[in-house]
């Protein structure tokens, strides 16, 4: 029996989105072509954008599909920067951002802009008011991701809004929505949100597929040139089979709130199972419920995460993204290395069970008992 | 029944491609993951790297998995230009590429480079002599595609070779070959290519897929910043049902010389056919025999198009991705307005069969007589 308890690095394809994907194998216009295949693929793909405007709380026309979340946040950031070059200087973003956000903003720090990474406390939010002091006037841009990744930790994307606007600065605030959309009752224009990354394949769709989302009225430059698809922000012949999996899974995706709930107590036995177990330290559980991050002190995070999927259970040291890296976001936090290195994510899904989360608990202690006892 | 004759805008997915694409639903793992799902899918990964870069005719490690020939010729381009632009000020391209060359060469030409667009002959070639002309020791890079998708046309990519070396260039050679691969026996290696861009869906594979080919030693610069996965050019989770729909359709297909010797045949037919149509003029015939570009002058394109549509033939104006606008390509090569209003792009595929192109001629024998009847 197998136990994935990984679903924030990717889940599986739920039956609706491969239905939709094949559905798009067989008819296959292309929805720039004039005649008939081309009408039709055009009105599959406006359903599609419909489906995934209304997930996400916004107008279908505000909805530009991409190729994931690492390609949704460099366009919003590099397509912000350079929209608002003239305006100032300033970027403002936090430490704990995923890579995609993060190596962005490194780069656009070596093209001569004042990036400023704001940290986080120990619980690995960003306090409000360091967006206060550090958005002035000539800030172009702010990038907040709603949910971590690694931690499940909040932030507070509501006061950097504020503070863009307490400093009256020309900024777009971008908010990187991968691990909130579909999953957390978040939506970005109640927010004050200018563009909202979104992935597909977090939300049991296929790999390959996401949006950003483009507030009206809200100018980027696009990263790509070409012809004149998604408005010409994200040219090139769209992916029929990815979007169209992509809108099926967001459809299918029960409400974020009934949701939710389930995860909640889910995560509360997880919560009680561990405190169970001594050796093992919760590094960040006050977020989102999805994820629970733990630590193993004196056993390195691979080992026990090896020794775990030995046994069925699956679970990751942190970003998959970072393949076995040690975590920017821990280290931020201020934790030991120990503890950053000790470092597992756990992260839940609504097809989750207790019996999931049972077999972790269980890998845990005879990993604590065979492993540790190897390390004496 | 339906005549398909527009595969150069995009093909159906192929049986092998479907299948592959379901089987990268059921196993779901993210190949930067470090568990076993992560392992089997950065196997799966490999594998469709090496079927990809064996019809390329490269070695695996030199193919980077893209979103699609859009995203590749954007990469190419933009990667070479911030890689060399401390070498020199000049690129050389064609007037007649894609809109998704041209426009990345367009904005590098507003961004302060010096870009020169060579102008096609009558036979929509730019002649070879013309790139050794354009080409001199401050080019660094020289962008020309294997195969015009609108006219069939061959360009000299060999001649842009010799060019960059005559003249001691320290240029990289581009090449589009997104209506070449798989089709034409061209090896982008073989002709001094440094980067070749490739298409998933214009050989029976999804849409959302691509490749491009990165000459072993060659550098360019990312557009995407964020993880390690294909080697920094190309961060963010490998779309893997994209990528081994891609990779089977590449297996799947004939090859290149068994396909052209049908494809010629049916060329043949075609041309023989349209020989006693009076009123269609040939725009290009001379290239690859899977693109045959013709006029009817006096009947505007569209119209054509959709009244052939009606009859269950699909064929297209030009470039699916310019949606119906002139094409540059016919004007670059000095045909009259009114032919370049009325020119139609008949594209075959290894699946055409001489029903089609029979389809065709009869519908475009009643089209002339009823269209333009009304004209008068």
């Amino acid at each position: 029996m197998e136990a994935y308890l990984d679903f924030s690095a990717t889940t599986p394809v739920c039956q609706q989105a491969a239905d939709a994907i094949l559905e798009q194998c067989r008819r296959f216009g292309n929805p720039s072509s004039l005649h008939q295949k081309g009408l039709e693929a055009e009105i599959t793909l406006q359903e599609c954008r419909a489906a995934v405007a209304k997930r996400i709380g916004c107008a279908p026309e505000e909805v530009v599909f991409t190729s994931g979340g690492t390609e949704g946040n460099n366009l919003a950031i590099f397509g912000a920067a350079a929209a608002n070059r003239r305006k100032g200087n300033r970027i403002v973003t936090t430490a704990v951002e995923h890579a995609s956000v993060l190596e962005p903003c490194k780069e656009l720090e070596r093209q001569g802009f004042d990036v400023v990474f704001l940290k986080p406390g120990r619980d690995g939010c960003v306090p409000p008011e360091a967006f206060l002091q550090a958005v002035d006037s000539t800030t172009i841009l702010v990038s907040v991701m709603a949910c971590n990744n690694e931690t499940g930790a909040l932030q507070p994307v509501e006061a950097a809004a504020k503070a863009i606007k307490c400093a009256g600065a020309p900024a777009l605030l971008h908010c990187d929505g991968v691990q909130s959309f579909c999953k957390l009752p978040f939506y970005p224009l109640e927010n004050g949100v200018d563009l909202f990354t979104v992935s597909s394949h977090k939300i049991y769709g296929p790999k390959g597929a996401g949006a950003l989302m483009v507030r009206k009225g809200v100018r980027i430059i696009p990263r790509c040139f070409g012809g004149p698809q998604e408005k010409g922000l994200r040219p090139g012949t769209e992916n029929m089979p990815g979007i169209a999996g992509f809108a099926a899974a967001a459809k299918a995706m029960p409400g974020e709130t009934e949701q939710l709930s389930k995860i909640e107590s889910l995560r509360a036995h997880l919560l009680w199972l561990l405190e169970n177990l001594p050796g093992v330290e919760i590094n960040a559980a006050s977020g989102s419920p999805y994820i629970t991050n733990i630590s193993i002190p004196g056993v390195p995070a691979e080992v026990m995460l090896h020794f775990l999927e030995e046994r069925g259970v699956f679970v990751s040291t942190g970003s998959a993204c970072k393949k076995g890296a040690a975590s920017h976001v821990l280290s931020a936090m201020g934790l030991p290395k120990a503890r950053v290195d000790g470092a597992l994510r756990v992260s839940l899904g609504y097809t989750s069970a207790k019996s999931d989360v049972e077999a972790l608990t269980a890998g845990l202690k005879e990993g604590l008992s065979v492993l540790c006892r190897k390390r004496r």
